[in-house]
C-alpha cells in the first residue's frame, strides 16, 4: 500500500521502518528537513518531505504527531487528499480526537499503539517495536467499516495485538494504568521537595534506592506529554484521581487508627491483585 | 572478632558470609534448625543454633530479625551476655527501637543496612550485599562511644557507606524514600480494583505496561513488612502522607481548573529534582 506518516518521531519512524520491511511504499512528513533527510538515509521512509501535499496519493495516513497537533494536522491535510484515503492516528487519548477527526474526515479510524521506550524522536526508533504489544482501535458507530478493516489488518501485520473498544473505555482504561501513575508519581517527588528540614532532605537523597526510583520514574517523564495527558484525558483522569484519593484517605485513616491487621490484609490483597493485573496478558511486559 | 547473628535471613546471612570472609568467627541463631544446618553448610556461619545462650561469648551481636522481634530478642539475650558485649540491630525503623533497646542493654547501637533485594530468607543471601550501600547508625547522647566506634569500623569493613544521624532523622528520611512510596503504590493498586466497569478493568489489565508495573511494584511487596513500616514508623509516615496528600490535592485542583502551564512547570521541576535526588550519591543505584 501507499502509506503516509506525519510526524517521524519514535512511533512514526518505527511504523515506517516496519511497513517498508513488509513491502509497502512509505512517504514521511516532518516539520524539520533534517528529520526528513535522516528518515530517507536510514531507510525509514522511501521519501520524506516537509510538505503535507506530498501525501496526496497516499491510501492510508498515520498521524503520529503530539496529541495537540493531531486535529490541526488533519485539517491541513484534507484539501490535498483523495476521498478514499484513510486517516488514522497514534494519540494516547481518543475521546478528544475521534469525533473531531471524523467530522473533518469521514474515513478516520482512531488508534493507539501502546508501545514505546523511555526516549522520543526519530533517533529512538526501534525495529519491531509493535510486535506483541497492544494496539487499540476505537471505532464509533460512524466509523467506515472498510476503513476499520484496513487499519486492523495493517497493524496486525506488524505483530501487534489488536483490541477494539470505544474511545471512552480506552480513555478510562489508560487513565488507570498510564495517566494516573504519572500523576501520583509526580506528587511523590513534589511531596519530598516539600520537606523543610534540609538535613532530612539530604539524607532522603542519599538513601533513595530502587523503591523510590521505580515509584518516581513516570512522574519525571516528558513534561509536555504529562501535561497533554491531563489536558486531553481530563475527565477520565480526574475520575481515577478521585477514586485514588479515596483509597489513600482510607489507608491514612487505617494508620491513624492503628488498624495494622487491616493494613496487612490490604497489602496481601494488593500483592495478589498486581500479579493478576500483570499476568492478564501473555506477551506484554 | 567473635560475632553473633540472630535471624539468618537475607540480611543476617549476607552479614555472616562477609564477616567470615574477613576472618571473623561467626555464630548464628535461628528459630529453625533447618536454617541453622543450611547456614553451616553454606559457610554463612562457623556454627549455628536455635539457642540464644550459644552467643554468650560473642563480642558483638547483630539482631537481624523482623522489626517486631528485635526488642523481645534483646530481652531474651541479656541474661546470657558479658557486660562488654555490644548489640546492634538491622531494623528499618529506629525511633521505635533505639531507646527501648538501650534501656535493656547500655552497649546498644542502632543500625540500618540499606541493602537488599526483592527476596527474603537465607536462600536470598548475597555475597558483598553491603558494598557501596548506605549503612545508617543512629547514636543518641547515651550511646557508648567505644561501642559506636566498633560497629562503625565493622560495617565500614564490609565496604558500606556509613552515615550517622539521630533515630528521628533516620525515620523521617526513610519515610520519604521507602515507606511513603509503599503506601502510595499500594493505593494505586487498590484504586484500580475499585473500577466498577469490568470491561474497563479488563482493558486496564491488558494495557498495563512498564509505567503501571514500576509504580505499583513496592506496593505489592511483603505485606508483613509493609504493615510493620506503618506500625513502627507511624508518626513520620503520617507526616509524609499528609504532605503527599496536600501535593496530590494541589495537582487535582490544577487539573480541575485547567492550569495546564502550571502542570507542565510542575512536571519539569520534578524531572530535574528526581535527577538531583538520584545523583546525590555516586554508588547507590
Amino acid at each position: 500500500m501507499k502509506i503516509g506518516i506525519v510526524g517521524i518521531g519514535l512511533i512514526g519512524a518505527s511504523l515506517g521502518w516496519d511497513f517498508r520491511q513488509l513491502g509497502h511504499d512509505v512517504s514521511g512528513v516532518s516539520r524539520q528537513q533534517f528529520t526528513c533527510d535522516l528518515a530517507e538515509r536510514e531507510g525509514i521512509c522511501d521519501r520524506a518531505s516537509c510538505d503535507l501535499a506530498s501525501l496526496k496519493d497516499a491510501q492510508i495516513i498515520f498521524i503520529c504527531t503530539p496529541i495537540a497537533a493531531i486535529i490541526p494536522t488533519i485539517a491541513q491535510l484534507v484539501p490535498h487528499l483523495q476521498p478514499e484515503t484513510i486517516i488514522t492516528d497514534a494519540g494516547s487519548v481518543k475521546g478528544a480526537i475521534v469525533d473531531r477527526a471524523t467530522a473533518l474526515w469521514a474515513n478516520f479510524v482512531g488508534g493507539h499503539p501502546m508501545a514505546g521506550n523511555s526516549q522520543s524522536g526519530i533517533a529512538a526508533f526501534e525495529k519491531g517495536l509493535f510486535a506483541d504489544r497492544p494496539y487499540v482501535l476505537t471505532p464509533t458507530p460512524t466509523t467506515v467499516p472498510s476503513a476499520l478493516k484496513t487499519v486492523d489488518e495493517l497493524v496486525r501485520s506488524l505483530g501487534a495485538i489488536v483490541y477494539q473498544t470505544t474511545p471512552d473505555r480506552h480513555d478510562r482504561s489508560v487513565a488507570w494504568i498510564s495517566h494516573l501513575p504519572v500523576m501520583i508519581s509526580a506528587s511523590l517527588i513534589d511531596a519530598c521537595l516539600s520537606e523543610t528540614d534540609p538535613t532530612i532532605l539530604d539524607f532522603a537523597k542519599k538513601f533513595a534506592s530502587t523503591g523510590f526510583k521505580d515509584t518516581s520514574r513516570v512522574g519525571a517523564g516528558n513534561p509536555e506529554m504529562g501535561m497533554m495527558m491531563a489536558e486531553y484525558n481530563r475527565d477520565a483522569l480526574l475520575q481515577s484521581l478521585y477514586l485514588y484519593r479515596d483509597r489513600l484517605d482510607s489507608l491514612i485513616d487505617s494508620i491513624e487508627h492503628k488498624e495494622w491487621t487491616k493494613i496487612q490484609y490490604l497489602l496481601s490483597k494488593n500483592q495478589a491483585a498486581r500479579t493478576d493485573f500483570l499476568n492478564s496478558k501473555d506477551t506484554c511486559d
